[in-house]
């Protein structure tokens, strides 16, 4: 067996398995691997997308572009990943993302639709763990659409910080890198910082590093209510 | 059994199940139903969700509030509907929405988690249904997201007109009804209305109705490259 399935145990589709269990399972079912150089398109965006992928070794980033042909960076995924687990069973099936490999060599795993459907019948263990993978996705993506559907970067960041302020207290550590965080409200980096020192400016916020301190619930509420 | 079970094989989860294959599947899992009267909450955003529900007949709405207290309409669900299977099998396990019903007695069927897996286990048309209801979700919310990444309203129509142009060719039949159109792009309907209207004036479509023409392919990648 190639040592880098043991990676796999770290993977969010095979959290929970042991070494032996690993072993077990990948010694009864057809997959294959591929090693993609730096600056490789893995996958391209729109063509049938038949077969799971999960980032085994190295990195790759999950890349879309507009029709005027403007590329948008969605993701950047670091071993061990799986990628497009929600889109293999859909209607269209067509993978959602260029996606290109962003290192010396970047491995990836490959399952058949069948193979993974197997695996969801035999293994309980992997079915829920899939579920979950699914499920998370699609949280984050409703979480950041409806984030979207606030007005400014101001409100966008109020919104955020109320609601962990609602679920840790007056103190807590950022879920998210600045850079993550960025993303998530779809700005750049610097716009996002320029409101974090808005928001410390008039009292809002304490900031160190990662963590908050909420010091007025009243003024991010404010911001939310009025601020256009 | 509950004749309205038999409307379940309208449903994306039991979707080329039939009558027969119905009956001997309700007969030998656990599942209840409830009853809604009009406007009452079936599920508060927030509450744990450990149960799938579908929508068996009557309707409901979906909604959000942001922190100041906005209500946000997500969607509204037709009987049959199946509701957060995504969300079933997540980390945090969070309802997503208020839901809310939405006629005279929505009647919801309901089955626990543990059942769903044991379905998905023994059934495989009903594991191959749950995950492409899942993934056509994503696929939607993925959709979604990538417009509102678009600047304005004009752009995003542009953009999803030509990417019909590609799949369709030069004449088609808009795939949601102009209202559907509005909501996925993020904005009121007579705000859509009059971006058609300027689309139509410059030379760029014709539409009839859901019939519309490309007139200049040229036109419209010029808005997605130019127009701020």
């Amino acid at each position: 067996m190639n040592p880098l399935i043991l990676n796999l145990g770290e993977s969010s589709l095979f959290k929970g398995y042991t070494i032996g269990e690993l072993e077990r399972v990948f010694s009864s079912i057809h997959y294959r691997m591929e090693k993609y150089p730096l600056g490789c398109l893995v996958r391209s965006r729109g063509s049938v997308h038949d077969e799971l992928l999960i980032l085994l070794d190295g990195s790759a980033v999950a890349e879309m572009q507009d029709q005027s042909g403007k590329v948008i960076r969605v993701e950047r995924l670091e071993a061990p990943s799986v990628l497009g687990s929600a889109f293999l069973f859909s209607s269209d099936r067509e993978f959602p993302v260029d996606l290109v490999a962003d290192d010396r060599g970047s491995t990836f795993l490959l399952m058949s639709r069948e193979t993974v459907l197997r695996l969801c019948r035999n293994e309980e263990k992997f079915l829920l763990n899939l579920l979950r993978d699914i499920g998370d996705r699609i949280n984050l993506l409703a979480d950041k659409l409806f984030m979207l559907t606030l007005g400014t970067i101001k409100q966008r960041l109020a919104n955020y910080l109320l609601k962990l302020h609602r679920s840790n207290g007056r103190c807590f550590e950022l879920d998210m890198s600045r850079e993550a965080l960025a993303d998530f409200f779809g700005v750049a980096r610097p716009s996002l910082s320029r409101v974090f020192s808005e928001l410390v400016d008039i009292g809002a916020i304490a900031t160190r590093g990662r963590k908050v301190e909420i010091i007025s619930v009243e003024k991010l509420v404010n911001i939310l209510n009025f601020e256009r």
